[in-house]
């Protein structure tokens, strides 16, 4: 099944893709509401696809276009993001191919749904797209084996991964530059994984930005699959319901490019991955600050 | 004030230091509970204030040696840390210091409250200490100035950031070697901005494993002060009341010893900051792991 969180007059709502490739929804005020997406993940594949029979016998006809769009879970209790995880890209990023999945973290501040805008930050002009699968963890555990991993994981979901190339090496940790706000694009659909190939292999990403093809790949050129990954960080930590886990973006990076190509206000960035979604972004110019004078 | 969050058969509660160095404390089923410390400090240094008036004048003798003590905040939104930043401890580490603060991230899975204990791995032996002193946000913003960033913060803590070593290294990032389950050791106590120098300056603050002192330093010594960190991470982010910021360690970690020194199930460590509180933990070895052959 397919679902998309949503917002309607200031209500949320959880809707779910019926037959005719519309969207049927009820909104949290109403009685036959089933709960937040990440209530039912933490229920179970079950309690997921009882909702989803729920509202596509009771739900209303939801257009996305005319609704807030949200991220599918707007706080997961952990985003693990994996760097390098693509041979090109790690080369056009000057680092070799890393041995074991590169690790890194955002803050649930930084994300943003579907059509809402990425900031592009007054400090930098160095905003860059990196478009990913995202694997949500259903089940949690600690010591996850490999062969058993893709039983803990119930979905799967688009990312653009926005990062700010200078604050991202302004030392040895890329930490800063992939948390400011409004950067993590995630959504439109959150897709329970019965209906993909195992682990999400396979499938086809692609980023455009204003239409122009700037990434293209297979889910099968992941040097590091969403299993191995599962198994490497439960080495160290437990997993919990809700868990996301941004696999890795593809070469083609703004920053490696000649000339440079990043982000600007005006500009749409769109991340598409086959038989998931697309997820579409305006970019806008934060704010100026005010009283301050910038660096 | 200084405040202890403790749980006592089952029930949380906070307490609050007393003149005579005691403390005193009510349970969250009482009435006259003033709520958790994150929603005190939501509040802001006000409710702090009554809420300490208000356990002084009507709170129970409670005896920290006889209850689980817990860390001050047991979920803050972001775990915020420095490294490398303390001159010495970047130079045993093998970097030069850095010309900005160098951040990583913690999830809040990793924590646990004084007395608790810090697990070895079963995939690893090299578990290390690392003192450090935290700053705690309480009014939040972005693109904070230097000039005014004391003013957001609420009070200071103590934290032993324990880190895996050869996980640290696996790659370019940090950040798995830092989030192992049940190795940020926080608190025990929550001491308010108004009881300590401005920005926590001049705290002597002292690692010791098993009696020895392994790290001593004073926080003058750090190479980017609390206010330099808040102007810096607001550049890029939001801080939130509750956030914190875990400052960065002194010189003497265990693995640039000659030979090197890791903490090993049986040990007792100490971390000590001046006027802020003594956090103890002894270290325990993980389970084994059950089903999953150590690689």
């Amino acid at each position: 099944m397919r679902f998309v969180a949503y917002r309607d007059r200031g209500v949320d709502g959880l809707a779910v893709a019926a037959p005719d490739g519309g969207f049927l929804g009820c909104p949290s005020d109403d009685p036959a509401y089933p709960g937040p997406l990440s209530a039912l993940i933490a229920e179970g594949p079950g309690a997921l696809r009882s909702a989803g029979a729920g509202l596509l016998r009771q739900g209303r006809a939801v257009d996305l276009d005319a609704v807030t769009v949200l991220p599918p879970l707007p706080a997961p209790g952990k985003i693990i993001c994996v760097g390098l995880n693509y041979v090109d890209h790690s080369l056009e990023s000057g680092f070799q191919p890393p041995a074991f999945p590169t690790i890194f973290t955002r803050f649930a501040s930084t994300l943003i749904g579907h059509g809402a805008a990425i900031l592009r930050p007054v400090l930098s002009e160095q905003l860059d797209y990196e478009g990913e699968m995202v694997a949500v963890i259903g089940k949690g555990g600690r010591h996850i084996t490999k062969e058993s991993a893709l039983d803990h994981v119930i979905g799967y979901s688009v990312f653009n991964e926005a990062s700010v190339r200078d604050y991202q090496s302004k030392g040895p940790q890329w930490t800063l530059g992939k948390n400011f706000d409004s950067t993590g694009a995630f959504g439109p659909v959150f897709v329970t994984a019965d209906e993909l190939p195992p682990g999400g292999k396979g499938l086809r990403l692609q980023t455009r930005l204003n239409g122009q093809v700037v990434q293209t790949a297979s889910t099968d050129d992941m040097i590091f699959d969403v299993a191995t990954i599962i198994a490497f960080v439960t080495e160290a930590l437990t997993l919990s319901p809700g868990d996301i886990i941004v696999s890795g973006t593809p070469a083609g990076v703004g920053m490696a490019r000649k000339p440079q190509l990043f982000m600007k206000p005006g500009d749409v960035c769109e991340v598409e991955l086959e038989r998931v979604g697309l997820l579409r972004n305006p970019i806008e110019a934060e704010e100026p600050i005010a009283g301050r004078q910038a660096a």
